[in-house]
């Protein structure tokens, strides 16, 4: 292998790829990047479970292939002095790295030892902006479950229907769901979405929200057992949880009792200071959202700590509420909604509480109360 | 007590103080901040080796003392929703902080339980630009000695004569100067300067650094046992290091056989990725330094990683050389040089070399070579 590149664009692409790069092994090889260079400079990190590709504009003289350590080849280019970087590899599976008056000898590993990524073949796909489905996740992932007794929510359901795009995530306390409408003004959305369900797990989503640009489409599609994110010069592949998702849709409450709006940011950084009464031993103390009328929502803690008393305004319809909740529920919720007022419901002091937009249904936040 | 306070000021002084607080004591009345009310609100922050007093402008209705949790005050006031906070106690010792409508009610400790800060009377004092002394320290603060056996070490030593002030740290292996001459023409340093000498921990330096500002004067001064560092709003007290310093003029080596002068950044980036080569189980790696003509410095370390080796330009007078060094001790006196060239010096292959400014002495950074 022989080639010249910009040192830029090839730390771009192995930040890229380190994501998908192991770090809990005893296997050196899945510590290291593949590179691969043909027509162009491929580079592929891959844990088993995830898988990442990434492409590099170079100038290929001889074309080859190698395994490097991941994290020493992104130290090494971030230093290097100039604005290009040559690689050559000599008989001994020696790599020289040069840039300007820096040159570099490292070795390397045999890239045949390298694990095979599953093939995607490109069927039905999704073809979506990237800023709809990093908002999606970013929106949704905080409720994706963590308890291994429930594989089939340790990651976030993306429904596709023709009209509507819908994510979901749930635990055993709160769900999340972020909807789109489909909305034929725009030239990327004129023809109808396909009919598509992946349940697609929580630490793929984190490493793909990390790539996804605000800029820029991402066509998706799937096999049975394996998903495909395709971004154009990156690739991200990964196994799809089997299984069939809760029906969430059954869980969202009609029918409530109680409505009130309120400011998004005054209730969250309210509930933020709820938490300062919480210390690291003792954090389980709930706090009391409670209505002494119809225009001002109370919330309480009391801990070992001291007390906190909190007033807001809020414009409320319906029966007075009084109940308990866990506040870093709340808080997650509240942290990543951008609207400046929120309709937060209530079916009673011991059913779940929703929190919708104002108006519309483009999110619905759900969180069980704590028993008195 | 009873006053008010705008937050932002009251955070700048806790920010200050709680910069002496102790994290790790069993004694909670040593993790607190005693503020005291009487024309303004004082706090205190005192871990029995470093006290920091901050005083904040307040309106207050009644004077008073309390001890409260530093980093739960902390906390507390960096997220009030009003620009004002107001303080009050009751019987119970119950301090109420209220800010808007968030009213917290937290418990405080007698203030009677804090202990006393040593009393320096302002005799003889050095009064300098709180600049010059940042300065020096952050050129000198890496080169203090953590070695216990070497007590007198573990600090810095200031040194003001009537025209030149100096800060001198020495470990095992390295030694850091930075100088300051009296400028007659700054209004400031139109008097000479006191004979003073201190040893000052490097822990209060660490502090101080980070108090100091860009502007304004700073006053020094000490009984036999203590030192004031008194900056108008915020005063630090320390104890000073007892014994004598090394006689570090005699260190400093004069006659060298080699004198380089190379660009200061060339040089550290070229340090910076030979630590590339070092892992963390095994960096004890030496660097060599060697010059194949008057024109060029190579720098080259093999490890079991690989090698590296860099080319720099120089202009060399005097002897060849050819010394290794650990990188480690370069680089901090490097880091800290603005100055676009350095000259460095060397006295053979197994004597100190030293790094001074092109021209002048207002810096000189003694590094040992390693035993080839």
């Amino acid at each position: 292998m022989k080639l010249t590149c910009m040192k830029d664009e090839l730390l771009a692409a192995i930040i890229y790829t380190q994501k998908a790069v192991s770090t809990r092994t005893t296997m050196p090889i899945l510590e290291g990047l593949l590179l691969e260079a043909q027509d162009v400079l491929k580079l592929t990190g891959y844990d088993m479970d995830i898988g990442i590709e990434a492409t590099v504009q170079a100038n290929i003289q001889e074309p080859g292939s190698l395994v490097i350590n991941s994290k020493m080849l992104g130290d090494i280019i971030r230093k290097l002095p100039e604005e290009t970087v040559s690689f050559a590899t000599d008989e001994n599976q020696v790599v020289i790295i040069e840039s300007g008056r820096s040159l570099f000898r490292v070795k390397s590993l045999d890239s045949e030892g390298f694990p095979k990524l599953p093939v995607v073949e490109a069927n039905r796909s999704l073809n979506i902006e990237q800023a709809m489905l990093k908002e999606m996740i970013r929106q949704t992932i905080f409720a994706v479950s963590t308890d291994e007794a429930r594989p089939n929510l340790n990651g976030s359901l993306l429904v596709s229907e023709a009209e509507k795009l819908e994510m979901v995530s749930i635990d055993g306390f709160r769900m999340a769901l972020r909807r789109f409408a489909r909305d034929p003004e725009k030239e990327d959305q004129s023809a109808p979405w396909p009919e598509l369900r992946f349940i697609i797990q929580g630490k793929v989503l984190r490493e793909l929200s990390g790539i996804l640009s605000d800029r820029g489409m991402i066509d998706i599609y799937s096999t049975d057992n394996h998903i495909m994110f395709n971004l154009g010069d990156v690739k991200v592949v990964s196994r799809l949880i089997q299984g069939e998702f809760l029906n969430y849709q059954s869980i969202i409450p009609t029918n409530e009792l109680t409505r009130m709006v309120i400011n998004t940011r005054d209730m969250q950084n309210a509930f933020d200071r709820s938490l300062l009464m919480l210390s690291a031993e003792n954090n389980r103390f709930p706090v009391t959202l409670s209505t002494p009328d119809e225009e001002r929502l109370f919330i309480d803690i009391t801990t070992v700590r001291g007390t906190l008393h909190e007033e807001l305004n809020v414009q409320l319809t319906g029966k007075l509420i009084d109940c308990d909740f866990n506040p870093r529920f709340f808080l997650d919720a509240l942290r990543v909604i951008d609207d400046e007022n929120i309709a937060v419901s209530f079916k009673g002091d011991i059913g779940p509480c929703v929190i919708r937009p104002e108006s519309g249904d483009k999110f619905a936040f759900i969180v069980l109360p704590l028993r008195k």
